[in-house]
């Protein structure tokens, strides 16, 4: 089916999903460009509506295969549709996997957020976890939203790829994690400068951008503090997480240098 | 002096900073805020000209001491300075330190960025490498200005605090360490997952976000792979440099894990 007008119902209403009240109200988020929607049809999300370009007919023909209502759009209706400056060629709308909250967690790395505002950050840090091999990110409350256009970027697909859970106590997590045997580590100022025995399972905990993790979730971690070397006092909140998470994950694979 | 007009030929000139050519034709750069202008004058770069709105005299005390001309300006001015939507109390034009390339480069850390565009990448790995220690850092052809407004704000300070050298021919400047005996490592698709035996010289060589470290500067160094254990095919560029250069320094540092 062809979209012709800006002012379709069917744009209106995939506009609003670049918005947090958007996303609450349907459970879809918003997608754009080929590697991206590429990714989400092989990890089996559920795309719902796909909206592209003429002369795309092969992802045309994969996005209807996987279910998805697909829609040509002019270039007017395309750089309506996207957030971004320069458009590419295909968008979609895909629904939100709502994972429940296990009673319990698998085993394997597992990387909590506690309170991670930034946008770009958060999205970066899912993209580290899945790359190291996490089975999961765990969200606390005051996370960003990672379905929200920036994270969605910066992550690269990585949201399809393992199991994003959400919650609004975090610290019940940290304490069902805790009696589920889970080495849990955080980065901490106070914190020592190696890192402890880890196990199989293991969740590496990364707080906010300027305050760090909370109290009472760092009470019930080991506190591991990067060394540094030089001058700079921190480091970027993303390239902090990153080295924690490749460092456990090292050790968790009997990777030696 | 006060400065109340934004049309000010001092505000106009400062402006100018902020584009590529305004820095090359004066040989100044711009910051703002207070903890970099603070930052700037403790590591002893040299400010031209401090923009200070009223009721900051310490600030302003210290920044004359430092030899800087001060001016007050009005809100209004202060925003047509910034290039930040939520502007500070304070920015200032600094002289860029123009580090002439070394004919023996000294011991210990570099890091070496071959073609790395993205100005907020550029900076987070300055940042990165001034923490881990490094001594300095060697910009190559087709880098960004690390003394645009963006690898400024990213680099929080470090660009004071280690060597900026900057070159039109990087292989030169490679093969130059390389005769100097020190250690040469680049992040390779085809590299090995452990890193060599590593001396008190080190270079650690970062390639360009997209098409990696050039065939004829890759060549020269040993080839190092960053294990990865999950699904996403790559990192984020900065952290990818991040933990290389965090791995680098752990061991010229004889960390244990």
């Amino acid at each position: 089916m062809k979209i012709e007008s800006t002012q379709n119902e069917r744009v209106k209403r995939a506009r609003e999903l670049l918005n947090n009240k958007g996303r609450k109200n349907t459970g879809l988020h918003f997608i754009e460009g080929e590697r991206l929607v590429r990714e989400a049809v092989v990890s089996g999300a559920t795309i719902v509506e796909a909206f592209l370009e003429e002369g795309h007919d092969l992802m045309a023909a994969v996005l209807e295969g996987s279910g998805a209502k697909v829609y040509t759009v002019n270039r007017a209706v395309m750089e309506k549709l996207t957030a971004t400056n320069t458009p590419q060629w295909v968008c979609a709308t895909v629904k939100t996997e709502k994972n429940d909250l296990p009673q319990y967690y698998p085993s394997g790395l597992i990387v909590v957020l506690d309170c991670v505002q930034d946008p770009g950050n958060l999205g970066t840090i899912i993209r580290t976890a899945d790359a190291m091999g996490a089975v999961g990110v765990i969200l606390g409350e005051g996370c960003a939203d990672p379905y929200a256009p920036k994270p969605i970027r910066s992550a690269m697909g990585s949201i399809y790829h393992l199991a994003i859970w959400q919650t609004d106590n975090l610290l019940d997590e940290i304490k069902k994690l805790y009696a589920q045997d889970f080495s849990l580590i955080c980065g901490h100022l106070n914190g020592g400068s190696t890192l402890p025995e880890i196990k199989t399972k293991c969740a590496v905990v990364i707080g906010n951008e300027g305050n760090g993790v909370s109290d009472s979730v760092a009470d019930l971690c080991t506190k591991y503090r990067l060394p540094m070397y030089g001058f700079a006092e921190s480091l970027n909140a993303s390239v902090a997480a990153g080295i924690m998470i490749y460092e456990t994950a090292s050790i968790m694979n009997g990777k030696s240098r």
